[in-house]
């Protein structure tokens, strides 16, 4: 074994999550700790092609809650399993744009998936991996899709209604609030507390 | 409830799945029944995008064995809940090109995923789902590889070693054998002996 850590950004959309991975990357980079980044749904040729099936809207077809499900953690196992446990195995440490928490959240939260089929799938797809730490950058909806929105269009999951963000926001907070290796950080601060609080966190979990 | 049934039609490459989709339908036409035909993967707009995913070689990328199981129940979940039981709701009769039977024997036989993965999932997607009436076109691998290869190239799943299919046999044969609803047809014989088999079987399920 060697010493390759895998670390996760979640959030709603809007929760600044692409800054804070650039907090990420260049933390590890002043350690001359090399690294990947990842994304999901995403990350291989394979599970791009399913990211562009879950994001887009097709005017011909509504896309069943449970076929969105099992496209996520399809994309999830091959991720997984050609790149991730790899890159680990080489040493590199992975940054992840999402993971598992975010299905839990939005199809298991927003959704309403229940318990019973998640955590079959969960348990076949994960085993034992697991992120080393996870950073959930917590925003209320309203100010999340706010920023979401004066970025630009909005993709087919962002379109849902306010309830199903309140929804997802509460399964994070559950999920953050009951298990290990998880750091919830307050993201409508200044953007530069924010990045405080995640250097302070890198620290925590992984500094000398 | 009305009385619209499913049929399935399942086999290997090369058993005559089209030739006996075709006995099936005239059959229901001489009756003024009304029906549809669905295939699988495939029979949505997603689904058969799934299909294409799943069917071709990606010189960049090999798909591992979950990630093709989660597409089929992808594939299969949007198929049911959006095609099949509203056509059904509607007293169509549906005739499908393959179903769930495919994936325990491919995926479950062939790729060797153990029960304790597929059975949770099957479990979740089709829940109390099932046939009327599934008919099972037994082939020896070496006889329908043999077919299929005279008909063309191979696609991603059917350029796989005899060994793969010799195990989707047994698999086939060994839930044929055990679970109630289903005829296996020796399709190894003339092809007007199979047709006539087929109906016969059509005429003891839902014959008046």
């Amino acid at each position: 074994m060697n010493n390759a850590k895998f670390i996760v950004i979640e959030g709603l959309e809007g929760a600044g999550k692409t800054s804070a991975i650039q907090v990420v990357t260049d933390w590890l980079t002043e350690r001359d700790i090399q690294f990947i980044q990842t994304r999901e749904p995403g990350g291989t040729p394979l599970a791009e092609k399913l990211r562009a099936l879950v994001k887009t809207v097709d005017e011909n077809e509504i896309i069943t809650p449970q076929a969105e499900l099992l496209l996520m953690y399809a994309s999830r196992v091959q991720l997984i399993e050609t790149v991730m446990k790899p890159a680990l195995n080489k040493g590199k440490w992975v940054v992840g744009d999402r993971h598992d928490m975010s299905s839990r959240a939005y199809q298991g939260g927003g959704r309403q998936i229940p318990e019973s089929v998640l955590q079959p799938l969960r348990n076949s797809v994960l085993q034992d991996f697991r992120p080393d730490l996870t950073l959930y950058l917590d925003v209320s909806p309203q100010v999340g899709l706010a920023r979401a929105q004066a970025r630009g269009e909005l993709d087919r999951i962002e379109q849902e209604k306010i309830d199903f963000f309140i929804r997802t926001r509460n399964k994070y907070l559950d999920i953050a609030n009951s298990e290990e290796n998880i750091e919830i950080i307050n993201a409508e601060q200044d953007m530069a507390k924010v990045h405080q609080d995640i250097r302070a966190h890198l620290e925590q979990y992984f500094g000398v």
